[in-house]
């Protein structure tokens, strides 16, 4: 057995796996052959996304725990699978690490994957190990849903009422404690927790799609400005947001008292702020009336309105119009 | 549109890649959405792989091409489809790249991707794309076999007879040229081929799980002894290989005139080099009339039979039989 088997074996002891077989779910071979197998259900769509998650571009290995590494690169992919109304089912891990991550790291990265595979209840089915100078994880998750009832980018129509999931920022502000060096101060770790933890939105956008609910989706994972503009430029329509409607961040008075900082304005990080993983999603007027003010103890607010002139705006309570401009997170704008 | 949806807008335009839709053979949603969509055929076993490639590790961005880089990137993932005997169809790609990587570099690597995408029939379908300082591929691909057809590594039984395709250690052969410095020298350019440009065997493995012929399969990416190794380990049984059997790359004489050198070795280069993504496989002795002497121009050698006792041995023409330690390539011992 060399290296490479032995800790495919490690991964595959610590996160909830299978090597295949009868009782597999529909997993015919997993972890261990060149290839995992498994047998769709018939009836039902397959869904699969591919997420990268690198050290030094989606987290820094000498600040993030790596629990919360482990633990949102896998939640990061599943959210994919959240944003189109699937179930997840599989996922592939591809990690490439240095030596010196292969110890007690390693483990706690397993512990907080582990965490997250259980919470989406995905199974892992195979992947591949890589010597590297520096963390390079990649993750393809495989989810299930019955057949049509995908929710795309791409089919907003005008007139449709745009919804969101949560509290946007949350994720966003508690990196910019992380920033300042505030992390570790007791009374602000409950704000640091939605960027190291962020909860994917699975059972909310699995029941959207079910109940046809949704005419598009897409999870804010670049923030919000830049996600909407995402799902508009897909669906060529524009939007305009209600201003007083978008929901905000708390930002403790201690911290904005340290002086004004833009990026510590509760509306800016509501607006720009990256990594939430919560659910944008549009319903045509008629099915409005049948999203509930929350879905399992989280908000979903309407935040305004899909329409035909193909621009995003904010509106305030004044009548006054503004253009919004997406400023969230480009992967490739470092 | 931000930089990121730019560069995968350009990628989708030199890969062969659906956005999806009525005639997407299946495709319902394909890039630039929060994920793939496809329906599976009724009656079909869909097969799922990944693998990394990485700058420094399987490829080094100043000496190979950036053609070969895209290419066997493609090529090593849908070599493990080739090793289940499935049929590919869709593959999903993570590019991290560096800002110098973005130009002539990248245009070059997408002909080689493309070039390999034409050749195992596989259709872009989704991934992203992030900033980092080196280059950071991790490729998904995704194939489809009727069900109850696929080839493990895991059931190889005493008695089956071992097949390998095409002559081993050719790619190793050619990366040894490149370590020497030898590879300009333009006689020796087809012999640097096989490590740069390899062929994958798709349409022997899907043949024959077609036919049932083999009971069991795996690619030698690792390397013949690696790679047997692997099969026999997970089908718990060993091996006995004829030594006499095993084909051989010619070594030209004026590289063996330049003294004796192990890693020349041609016996030395068949067993142990990597990265020939040849098929290993095994055939139950009934079965072994009717494996040809070639398949579509690639001989098919039968070099051993599977034993019960747990040990890999060569057996030579005069009957002495030797130990075969494994030697190959492991990804995580450098």
């Amino acid at each position: 057995v060399n290296e490479e088997s032995r800790l495919i074996a490690r991964i595959a002891r610590a996160i909830p796996s299978r090597p295949g077989g009868p009782r597999g779910g529909g997993l015919l071979v997993g972890v261990g052959d060149d290839a995992a197998v498994f047998r769709p259900r018939p009836g039902r769509d397959l869904v699969l996304s591919s997420d990268s998650f690198l050290e030094g571009v989606h987290f820094l290995a000498d600040v993030h725990p790596p629990e919360s590494a482990g633990y949102k690169s896998l939640v990061r992919a599943a959210s994919d699978l959240a944003a189109m109304g699937a179930e997840p089912r599989f996922f592939l891990l591809n990690l490439a690490l240095p030596a010196r991550r292969t110890g007690k790291w390693l483990d706690a990265f397993l512990v907080g994957m582990a965490r997250a595979a259980r919470r989406c209840r995905l199974v892992l089915a195979g992947g591949d190990t890589s010597r590297h100078p520096t963390v390079a994880v990649s993750i393809t998750v495989l989810g299930e849903m019955k057949a049509s009832l995908v929710l795309t980018r791409s089919a907003a129509r005008p007139g449709d009422r745009i919804y969101l999931s949560g509290v946007p920022g949350r994720a966003q502000l508690g990196l910019e404690l992380i920033r300042r060096g505030l992390h570790r101060k007791s009374e602000w770790k409950p704000l640091v927790r939605p960027h190291l933890f962020p909860e994917p939105r699975l059972a909310l956008g699995a029941w959207l799609a079910r109940h046809r609910l949704a005419s598009s989706m897409i999870d804010t994972s670049d923030g919000l400005s830049t996600d909407l503009s995402h799902l508009c430029e897909s669906s060529r329509v524009g939007a305009v947001l209600w201003r007083d409607k978008i929901p905000r961040p708390q930002v403790p008075t201690e911290l904005r008292r340290r002086g004004p900082n833009p990026e510590l304005n509760p509306e800016f990080l509501a607006l720009h702020g990256g990594e939430d993983y919560e659910l944008l999603f549009t319903v045509p007027r008629p099915r409005a009336g049948k999203i509930p003010p929350q879905f399992q103890g989280v908000p979903l607010t309407a935040i305004g309105e899909i329409t035909r002139r193909r621009r995003l705006r904010i509106l305030d309570l004044s009548g006054r119009v503004t253009l919004l401009q997406p400023r969230g997170w480009d992967h490739f704008e470092k």
